[in-house]
């Protein structure tokens, strides 16, 4: 690792590339057009780094955003990950070793993102959320803030979570949906807050899942009822 | 306010930053790398703007899009908003003051977002629909055209609104959604054209609702119907 | 047609665009600040480019993602065509001339985007699809790997497609919906992987399609049923 305009070994970055103090780059990165790397940020060797990403940014405060964190560290990327055009990742994240993220999509902070995760394009990851090893989280997903996902677990293009059973209307305790290891969440899938889909299940297409999801079951519909095998 | 290149006090301006002919900042604005600020945005006093982000430009002209709109006035973004990292916003469009917009979010033309509004990252907000003050639109939620929204409402992650009940097979009036003050529509909701949800109702998460909601009261499913309370 | 710097007639070009190696563009180009060309693009004449737009990318290789596929020639952009601001469109896409693509919307490699047909704004289309003349792909719209689309169709906005029945458990064929002439998809409707929608067929808002659909039919629900006309 070395630090801002006196990139290391094999580096190649694009034209107007802005890399901000304190940014640490490590061994053949290449970055991409237009691309951002703000305070702090570190990329480990063996990332590519598509144009206009916008790497390590920070969260605005609100007063009217509940729970809002600060971001714990500066934005990690692990070795040999791929990071695609126009990403938005902020200053928090930790993505481990091998992950993918699509164009247009954005992680915020205090995040985890697992060994060899895929994240589609323009898919989105909330605050404080862990997403385990070798998950796919399809295109345009949307993965709510407060949610765990343990490895190997697949979910869909477009599918949607949430956290806030009231919506705003009272302040409670943000909880997202828990997905253990192995499960598989179809495309467009609605998942509600706190509820929890177990080992190897799987949700099919569309279904809108209000109670837990026992191991190994599939469930299908609105609201979503396990079917037989 | 002022004009280009003579920026008024405690403005902070990141690299490679675009600002046209005809731009007003007012003071104590900050602005992100390579943002591009089109002519005639009005930008007032405590703005802050990420990186990336694309400030009032004009739709494109096309003859296969119905009632299609000019901009009536150029963009303004009212003071002390907070606009994201690739954020596109077009001429015509009024944030009122306070108003958050998330990255990776679009604005179109002749629009109002009312005071201290929430527009998540990645939500999409089509022309000439009003949304009124301290509403949370979240993140991946779709806002079609000729939408009312009055103040306090929520609408879910990935919501989706229509306005076309012919799908472009037949040149209609096209009418959004009414939404009443304080209304939630919950994850992944899908609402049809033209219809009213009435104030403070609730739409469950992933209903398809197709008739008019009473105030007060609570749909869920697919089409949606009325639950007791 | 001519090489890179040596712009021909008519064209209009922003600030801080970069324009790499053996990029043809056509007469009377306009392209808008930041926007980045990379190697090989072909752009004809009278096409309008927006802002922080991405054209020409190369995709990712990763183990982990299936049948990836390698661009089959460069990214090649019809006349008249309208590209909006923050679009990312891969190498080995051909928009055939007046295609029209929103904001923020991104196209793989190996696609093929019929003449005027309109994709929406941060709409998504996958590898390998071909779409026919004249549609509609309306705004967040998620349009998979391995689809047809005919001339003429309308697909509403954040409507979702898929292509893997077996959502990555097993290697398998992937295939995405075959969607036929004229037919209309409602919003926020999911398309299961390998159906059918026959001719002029019409799904309704919110519907999930799990077998192929009769051509001049109506369907709605969860799962779709058909219903009386």
């Amino acid at each position: 690792m070395m630090p801002k305009r006196s990139l290391p070994s094999f580096c190649i970055v694009g034209e107007n590339v802005v890399i901000e103090e304190g940014v640490m780059i490590g061994e053949n990165v290449r970055i991409g057009h237009h691309s951002v790397l703000l305070k702090g940020t570190v990329v480990e060797e063996d990332v590519v780094i598509g144009n206009h990403a916008v790497l390590g940014c920070q969260p605005f405060k609100n007063a009217r955003i509940q729970h809002e964190s600060i971001p714990n560290h500066p934005l990690f990327i692990g070795r040999g990950s791929r990071i695609g055009n126009g990403v938005v990742i902020y200053s928090g994240a930790i993505l481990r070793s091998g992950v993918m993220v699509g164009d247009l999509a954005s992680i915020r902070e205090n995040t985890v993102i697992g060994h060899e995760t895929v994240i589609g394009r323009s898919a989105m990851v909330e605050c404080r959320t862990v997403i385990g090893d070798r998950c796919f989280i399809q295109t345009g997903a949307y993965i709510t803030a407060d949610m765990l996902i343990e490895d190997n677990v697949f979910i869909g293009p477009e599918v949607s979570t949430s956290n806030d059973k009231y919506m705003v209307r009272t302040r409670t305790l943000l909880k997202g949906p828990y997905i253990k290891e192995g499960a598989s969440i179809g495309t467009n899938a609605t998942l509600l807050p706190g509820i929890i889909i177990g080992r190897n299940a799987v949700v099919g297409a569309g279904a809108v899942v209000t109670t837990n999801v026992a191991d190994g079951s599939t469930v299908v519909g609105v609201p979503a009822r396990q079917i037989g095998e």
